[in-house]
């Protein structure tokens, strides 16, 4: 992998202004790229005037430039990617949305994309690779140095979204015997170390981790004093198998900016940085709103097909459940023959009911993600949410209660707060124990719970309704 | 605040397995505490047996303990508290869910919550007083020390959720004349400098900042080295009035570890380090799960009043547009008077069209809430929706439809067909339409989009399949 020199860094010939990122005329308040410079991209692009694509582009940072592909069309893409060649590092190509990624990978020969990933660090090499098919990753690999090879092989050996994929081989290890000026004089002499360190891994003479050292611990300690007493003995040790969400929580609890990724053996392997664990916790955090709607990935690049192909199972899953509910309104058809404003009024109880449900739903599948809810306090959470439920009940009964006893009678006013009464508790309980039981099931409850959920809401709102109905003796059936 | 010395990271006398942090006897599987040693310490605190309570909960990281708080009942929350005092670190305050901690501390007496903001860093206390009311926060800003005062008294002048009440005032920072040597040497000698940094910041006599210096590259400079050839000139400079929300994503994009904070006249005020950021990312990207759903913050650690204030506020809007889909039944009241099984079929169109809406919303949200979505790519996004609706209603339609003209008739079957196809156009527009509108007009789309495309969802179900059976002759109005 390439080595970041040191000096890179200094901007060269950059005025003041650029030399803040994400800002000026380029971009709008919220550090978006303003639609008139993507226009003018756009505009430059189809002048195939490739001097002033480039003079455009020239200031952004990766991270801009990759959003600047996003937002263009998919021929534009191409276009600018053969205009600012110099420009596309491996972190412009790192920064970019996987799926755009891809279809940009696609077009280009294995020995470009070779080149491309010999200039990233593993991890990012890792993510290139990974998304490639079988032939594709054969083919590049082929062309790739033969160092970084088997390092990118071995990262693919483990699962995918594992600690083994995510983290970087490069890293910073020394034995316990060092003091602090042994580290500093060992970190200046050394060529071709990494410099994307941020803390230094004590190490035994079997590469198993003793204790951890921010190097701002390093910077104000004397050189005389031993490195071992300046490190810190407590320390998150990943699991190279465990899952990227897994390796998130554990960022974000401990507040950790590095840590250590160890092997079976205990033999440290790599080390996690936040600036890569980021992104996970970000998507993870995220895709919960997707996948409790059922939008799959959701992302706005992913293919049609894809977008089409998870949507429409989870469309036709809800027809299923759909039909359920259809099914305990026919079997009260008599009693809407004879009382049309039963018809009238049940989408009502059951929307309610949805709503409720859905509200249970979310603040429990985020406690689980958060890893807030155990066995320990679930039986609070229940009786906590059949309290909110009683209290929601209650409100909406009275609203819905009055206005329909004003508007049709009485008796269908008593009849149709009861029913939600029950509904929204019935639909809370479900809210909380449907995602309780699948992941005590070890199954992801945003995936599933929705489905199970609205059916459960549907279907006891028109049969709570229509069942109180024919039981007071509104109608008969 | 109180500094942090260099050695109290040496653990002492843990055994080995001990000093993995979140590993051991007391974790499950997710890292999570498990059920069994929460009840051991809740057992342990019934019977008034502080000695063996501390033994249990000493060998835990700080952010354990704090989660074991927040597992445990209100009441021995408090008991746990006394059994533990001189564990009870800032670190624990300020890992405490805010719920629960404001719950704990309004028991407490001004000196002793000032006593745990003296221990704080500037952060932690301002975002420890800032829940409190403020009464309460003068009482026990009267108690701080006086420098650690002015500084919190400054944040909160900030407005809630900005870069201001977030940054740590602690901070290293060095005119650009220094070398490497000079830099080192400084940070040995001076005594009560942060020893919580991870860059270096380089300012002009002015203060304004002029590069940003990570500590990598300063331990693998060789000392003559000006300090002005090692730092990089490109940063992202955080206005202090800037949103949280766009600071995580500033962090996000351009991976920072840390970032200066600057004044109205770019002065370097404070810093923003990741570890802290990291919170924010994953509430910010979670709170949209909550905010779709109309959970308001959805914590289960919230009061009851307040998530039923929350979510009946909610309930009651939703009552609100099923009372418009209900209007629109009642409107053809008369043909299903004729037709019983346009009420059984009519929940299915609307519920289909909910779902469609639904997840359309759900892509369009988290990609605003990414900042992948500006006026340069709507209209693409649009038309892809608009795409997958097509699809996806051409599929669902051919299903219903068929299974409709079985039961019933093929008349009601290409009835509902066509209806179907029209109302997950007209959700899928929907679900992109009005979020992208909300955003334009400066309005959070997670908030208010729900209500608005769940009733377009509902309405247009009814009024479709409705409107176009009497259309078709089917029935009569």
């Amino acid at each position: 992998m390439a080595d970041t020199d040191l000096h890179e860094h200094d901007a060269e010939a950059a005025t003041p202004e650029d030399r803040v990122q994400g800002e000026g005329r380029q971009f709008d308040e919220e550090n978006r790229l303003k639609p008139e410079f993507v226009r003018q991209v756009r505009e430059s692009l189809r002048d195939d005037n490739e001097d002033s694509t480039y003079d455009l582009v020239e200031p952004l940072h990766p991270a801009d430039i990759a959003d600047l592909f996003e937002l263009l069309e998919r021929d534009d893409r191409r276009e600018l990617a053969g205009a600012i060649t110099d420009l596309m590092s491996g972190e412009v190509v790192a920064e970019l949305n996987d799926y755009v990624r891809e279809d940009m990978l696609e077009d280009l020969p294995p020995e470009a994309v070779a080149e491309i990933v010999g200039q990233l660090d593993t991890d990012d090499a890792v993510q290139l690779i990974e998304d490639l098919d079988e032939g594709d990753q054969r083919a590049i690999l082929a062309e790739v140095e033969a160092g970084d090879r088997a390092v990118i092989e071995t990262a693919l050996a483990y699962p995918e979204e594992t600690a083994g994929r995510l983290m970087q081989r490069e890293l910073i290890a020394v034995p316990d015997s060092m003091t602090v000026g042994d580290l500093i004089d060992y970190l200046r002499s050394e060529e071709g170390l990494t410099t994307e360190f941020w803390e230094v891994f004590v190490v035994d003479h079997r590469f198993h981790p003793l204790g951890t050292c921010q190097l701002s611990w390093i910077l104000r300690t004397p050189r005389s004093v031993k490195i071992t007493d300046v490190m810190k003995r407590d320390q998150t040790l990943i699991p190279v198998e465990m899952d990227q969400e897994e390796v998130a929580l554990r960022f974000q609890k401990y507040a950790l900016i590095s840590a250590a990724v160890v092997d079976e053996n205990g033999r440290l392997v790599g080390q996690l940085t936040v600036d890569d664990i980021v992104h996970i916790i970000s998507e993870e955090a995220g895709e919960d709103t997707l996948l409790l709607s059922g939008a799959g990935e959701g992302d706005i690049n992913e293919p049609l097909r894809d977008a089409y192909s998870a949507r429409v199972r989870w469309l036709v899953a809800n027809l299923g459940t759909a039909v359920v509910a259809s099914a305990i309104i026919a079997y009260f058809g008599a009693a809407i023959e004879q009382l049309v404003a039963l018809a009238v009024l049940m989408p009502i109880v059951a929307s309610i009911g949805g709503n409720a449900g859905t509200q249970t739903m979310a603040v429990t599948v985020r406690a689980i993600a958060m890893n807030q809810l155990t066995k320990s306090n679930t039986s609070r959470l229940v009786l906590r949410e059949l309290k909110v439920a009683l209290m929601n009940g209650a409100t909406i009964a009275v609203l819905i209660g009055l206005a329909t006893a004003l508007i049709f009678s009485p008796q269908l006013g008593a009849v149709i707060a009861v029913a939600m009464v029950i509904n929204i508790i019935v639909s809370g309980m479900a809210g909380v124990l449907v995602p309780v039981t699948f992941e005590r099931l070890d199954q992801d409850p945003a995936v599933a719970s929705s489905v199970f959920v609205t059916m459960i809401t549907d279907s006891m709102g028109f049969f709570a309704f229509l069942g109180l109905a024919v039981a007071s003796g509104l109608v008969s059936m």
